[in-house]
């Protein structure tokens, strides 16, 4: 591996600790270099807060003359909470820029990289680009569709069931896989159910890890506003939840009163998965974890409306075609016409397997 | 890893290179060794022929007094189609003999390495046991149960859907997933489905490998005999077909008076898997390769009769509570009624996922 190489993977290694905590803002991590030595190295932490770049040229301080930066997003050239990064590495007199992928901005992209340029600073684009990109999907999918990412997440028996007839589920996966989704929900901005999981299960939907967590918003999709007045969405003030309802739904409900619950009716009595998505843009959603149930994930499949799979198999067969699918709705009339994945990563949690799938590159 | 294993693992890979061709009898190596020296390596290769310590001794030949001889299997002791190794052994003045394991059935168990005792040869059970109890394990079991050794096997999507609701299934799988099939179904005795999957695809249920193949017998659980006149399984001649009716099957309809069809009418009106396990082990059939479809599935897992799963998970969702289940049948009322497995590997394969489980221990 190249020299260049090693330090962006540095670079993109100390973006990826702080996934979860800059929304809305991307995961950033920035390393300089002179003469083979590492003088500075720094991520962005939170959003309103210095931009990776600033953080590392801090630490290198006047030694920044002559170095390179290497830079896992292209630095910024606009003001906004805190001044354009491009002027400051112009200003701090580096020598080369090393940028692994540009803003994903139409708008704005390749602006920071020409301003370098234009300074005199040599500029070099692309290096690790696909991890770059990898690591602010969710971020760089809100920007370029102003819709979150969307990652449906599903725990099944070997044979597809989520639960029984009766509609128990507990527990299909281990503790261990439960601690995973308990992470993957401290990953998302938004944590969204159908409003029969509510009614089946009462959920919690908090990210409970022990090292600590923030909360996502808890989503419910509740076309007629059934939400339970003692439902624990309505009562634990940990996290935020949102209710999104239809147009004939009754909003002036008491039990939606609540100064952690907000209730968002569409403009369609019936709800469309289009305009929950646009919604949560609008309101800087950038990734949303989707926990079902069977009817919602139909829902997305169909639409073809989501970014990633995440699928925890357990290790039990239950049998029976009145049981719960991961997936319900109604299926097309040909196998062909499912929706085509790539397996991107299949592993062992706990006694459980997790695979991790995206939609197929020719499906969406 | 000692010597000993070492020359214990030889043989249980030269055994296990004939899984599949030695039925009814079991796969055994055995290598000769003396002062550190291999002097013969033999495998039972076909019911009816000589045993493995046959090969590897006459390999051996008058070196053979003296050595040690390592056998994946108890040596016999009784005079079946060949005669007793044990007196082979003796005969040739061996001094060590080392065996992974006793013989599966308990009323012979034991008596060749006592034979071998008797005789003032040192003998040692037990050294890689496990593994050679894993190697015969469908020899094993129908030994010990007189029963098949049952595998099951589903091409699933992601969500657990092996059809459509109109019953589309083709293709699930990537060809060399069904490569794969192609090989399980030839280290199997027989193939069993259902005359649902037949009226649905009309399979040929051959082991069609490039090198050639032996093809398993094809059974079909068929109640009220419907299997179609025109089938591929009544008109292709490759292999046998048995079509197990219930009581009231009309048995004297010309389809049934083909010279590689076989029907068996069980007792009552209704297929009892049970009885039908009965029959097979009767019939020397060790091990079963249950392809489906939902509803045999679903017999078999609520019955808990079944040794080992095959699971071959495609990239894809389907979606669709209408759509065929992996597993049908009732389900039970609680998740944890439903039967519990161990993953004993999970494997990429062409673009699949081939996972494989057996029973949980505290389950039967």
């Amino acid at each position: 591996m190249s020299s260049k190489a090693k330090y962006m993977d540095t670079a993109l290694a100390i973006a990826e600790v702080t996934l979860g905590q800059t929304s809305p803002n991307p995961s950033v991590g920035a390393v300089v270099v002179k003469d083979g030595k590492v003088l500075g190295i720094g991520s962005h932490l939170q959003a309103g807060t210095e931009h990776a770049e600033v953080h590392a040229l801090k630490q290198a301080g006047d030694l920044a003359e002559g170095a390179d930066i290497y830079v896992t997003l292209e630095p910024c050239s606009h003001h906004g909470k805190t001044p354009p990064c491009a002027d400051l590495i112009i200003e701090r007199k580096l020598a080369r820029v090393f940028v692994a992928c540009l803003d994903p901005n139409p708008e704005i992209a390749g602006r920071g990289v020409d301003k370098l340029r234009q300074a005199g600073i040599t500029v070099e684009v692309g290096l690790r680009e696909e991890r770059a990109r990898e690591l602010n999907r969710k971020f760089f999918k809100h920007i370029r569709h102003k819709r979150p990412y969307v990652t449906l997440k599903a725990a099944a028996t070997l044979d597809g069931k989520t639960a029984t007839a009766s509609g128990d589920s507990r527990w299909i996966t281990s503790s261990e896989a439960r601690e995973d989704v308990h992470k993957q929900r401290d990953l998302h901005d938004a944590i969204l159910v159908g409003i029969g999981t509510v009614l089946q299960d009462d959920p919690l939907l908090t990210a409970r890890l022990p090292q600590g967590s923030k909360n996502p918003i808890r989503i419910v999709l509740d076309t007629h506003l059934r939400i339970p007045e003692d439902s624990k969405l309505l009562n634990s003030q940990e996290a935020m939840t949102w209710v999104i309802c239809g147009s004939s739904a009754n909003t002036g409900q008491a039990k939606c009163n609540k100064s952690h619950v907000k209730v968002w009716q569409l403009d369609t009595p019936e709800i469309q998965l289009e305009a929950v998505l646009d919604l949560l843009g609008e309101q800087n959603v950038q990734s949303v974890y989707v926990e079902g149930g069977s009817g919602v994930h139909g829902s997305f499949v169909e639409k073809s409306l989501f970014d990633e799979c995440h699928w925890y198999i357990a290790p039990r067969l239950l049998g029976g075609i009145d049981a719960v699918t991961s997936v319900g709705g109604i299926s097309p009339r040909l196998m062909k016409e499912g929706k085509r994945l790539t397996f991107t990563s299949f592993t062992q949690i706990g006694t459980d397997i997790k695979i991790i799938a995206v939609p197929d590159k020719g499906e969406q």
